[in-house]
């Protein structure tokens, strides 16, 4: 058998699925048992010239990419829809989802999930703090664990402009612009100061680990670009950093969220989480405080996450049930 | 069905997994599918007063566990035997195992993983670095990712006698004191202090990662007892830290281990790694660098590992297949 993979945009991650889909392929058939083979790829402009194999089929009509009957499919589009109509879809043909669109999965990751049931998979690792296995750690190795509290920097941008505020004594507006330059933060950053970003992946992390999310528009929300340099030489000589922190907690079964600049202690495990990484802290009540901390973006190790959960997908339910 | 579970060892993290799987049996029943039995423990002193169920059969000898018929076997015990032969023995009579013996694991963990096979599982999670997920993370969440590189703090005793010389100024031998008057290090404190105990670990992550260790005689072990206050103060000049670092490298297809004691910059990963944490630092091809920092010791975090271990092994093959 041949596990048929189509994929569904090719950014600068879909891309990266591709590269790795092509340079691993012998390892991945070890893994799985199976060859694997890229049976289409969804684009929007299909003359766009690519650094891709002729014989991959190139489409821009995503029923084009059903009928190739593919068994899975990697999603890396950005926005609710019309991925959101494609993965319902998907999954109605019993395709496994792997997805790396962290709005689209905070808004109806549920839904899909329901829909997917026990016979079909989605994987999202890739959502959130791209290739640092923060769902995998919370999905399949903290099961036991009741997870009470998170303390999260769940977007690089904004940790990134935080932290050269604080080394090298700039003012937002220059961080910014510095992070702008090196390619971390889009032209209109909004999503990432303003706490937007990291708040979908909040959603996302709660919905796994309490199979519910609060109500969003309850949930506090401030950015960080009314920190000024008079707050962090405040907290630089109290030996302390401010960090972007995405926080979730279970209080009397009430889930308290809210993503805000937090001034943190040197004790803090986030304390230490400088430039564009990304960390989540969080307590479990057998285990104690683990923290993972990881890249938060990047074509490789986002792309990483979608491989990874994929394999992972096959190994627990063989192609040969599916077909 | 019930899953009928034996405990070898009733020291501390015996205790914690005994009290883990008495208050937690509604979830490991909705976790897993079945209902969940102790059906035996073995211990050296059966007259010892114990705070335990009067229901649990309790034995000295071996032979009456394996009488109990039991699904699985979590292994609490110190050194090498007699428990590398109870686990062989277990083994053949297809019992799954939980340990977390490192010593007897770092030295038969690839016999046991043989004699093992395809439907005998053998979980090792508590082996290193206590409840954080290491090991379950680099056999599960890291598959596709070659792992070029390991850096890691695995004994919490060496990291908190390190700290203690660095923030308090104190001399080796007082922070040692330090360590035994608060219950991290032993009345004889060689094997933390040395390296031993971090080397067992590393060996057990070169087995799973490369399957192979290097050659143990080869490993160069330097422990942190010859570390000076000058040393340390002079570090602190540079704005680094002392850390005990165990680290694995593959070097064209050659792994090259080593335990010592290392002056890190504030950029280095396991640099903000203070107190009784363990940490591991893993470079993977396509991720890039992911940390991981948690308890490295401890009764409920030792034994959570062990029942995320159990959990995982009976949804993987649920018993019915078993008996």
């Amino acid at each position: 058998m041949t596990i048929r993979v189509a994929l569904l945009g090719f950014g600068t991650v879909g891309q990266g699925v591709y590269e790795i889909l092509q340079n691993k392929q012998k390892q991945l058939t070890d893994l799985i048992g199976e060859d694997v083979e890229i049976c289409g790829l969804l684009v929007q402009n299909k003359l766009k010239e690519r650094a891709i194999s002729d014989y991959v089929f190139i489409t821009d009509n995503f029923e084009d990419i059903i009928n190739q009957n593919p068994d899975v499919i990697f999603e890396a589009i950005n926005g609710e829809e019309p991925s959101h109509s494609y993965l319902k879809e998907a999954l109605d043909k019993n395709i496994h989802v792997v997805t790396a669109n962290k709005v689209m999965f905070a808004t109806y990751g549920q839904e899909l999930l329901e829909k997917a049931g026990k016979y079909t998979s989605i994987g999202y690792e890739a959502t959130t703090a791209s290739g640092t296995p923060v769902i995998g750690t919370l999905m399949n190795l903290l099961q036991v664990n009741q997870i009470t509290k998170v303390e999260a920097i769940l977007n690089g941008t904004s940790n990134y402009i935080l932290t050269a505020m604080q080394e090298d004594g700039k003012p937002f507006s220059e961080a910014l612009q510095e992070a702008q330059d090196k390619g971390y933060a889009e032209a209109d950053p909004t999503n990432d100061i303003e706490g937007y970003d990291a708040f979908y992946k909040l959603m996302i992390v709660s919905q796994l680990l309490y199979n519910r999310q609060p109500l969003w528009s309850e949930v506090p929300l401030q950015g960080i670009s009314h920190i000024s340099e008079k707050d962090i030489t405040k907290a630089k000589q109290q030996g302390e950093k401010f960090r972007h922190v995405a926080t979730l907690e279970l209080v009397n079964d009430s889930i308290q969220a809210n993503v805000q600049p937090i001034s943190l202690p040197s004790s803090h495990g986030l304390y230490a989480i400088d430039g564009v990484d990304n960390a989540i802290d969080v307590t479990g009540d057998l285990v104690g405080s683990v923290t993972l901390r990881g890249p938060g973006a990047g074509k490789l190790s986002t792309a990483s996450a979608m491989v990874e959960d994929f394999v992972r997908i096959f190994q627990a339910s063989p192609v040969k049930q599916l077909s």
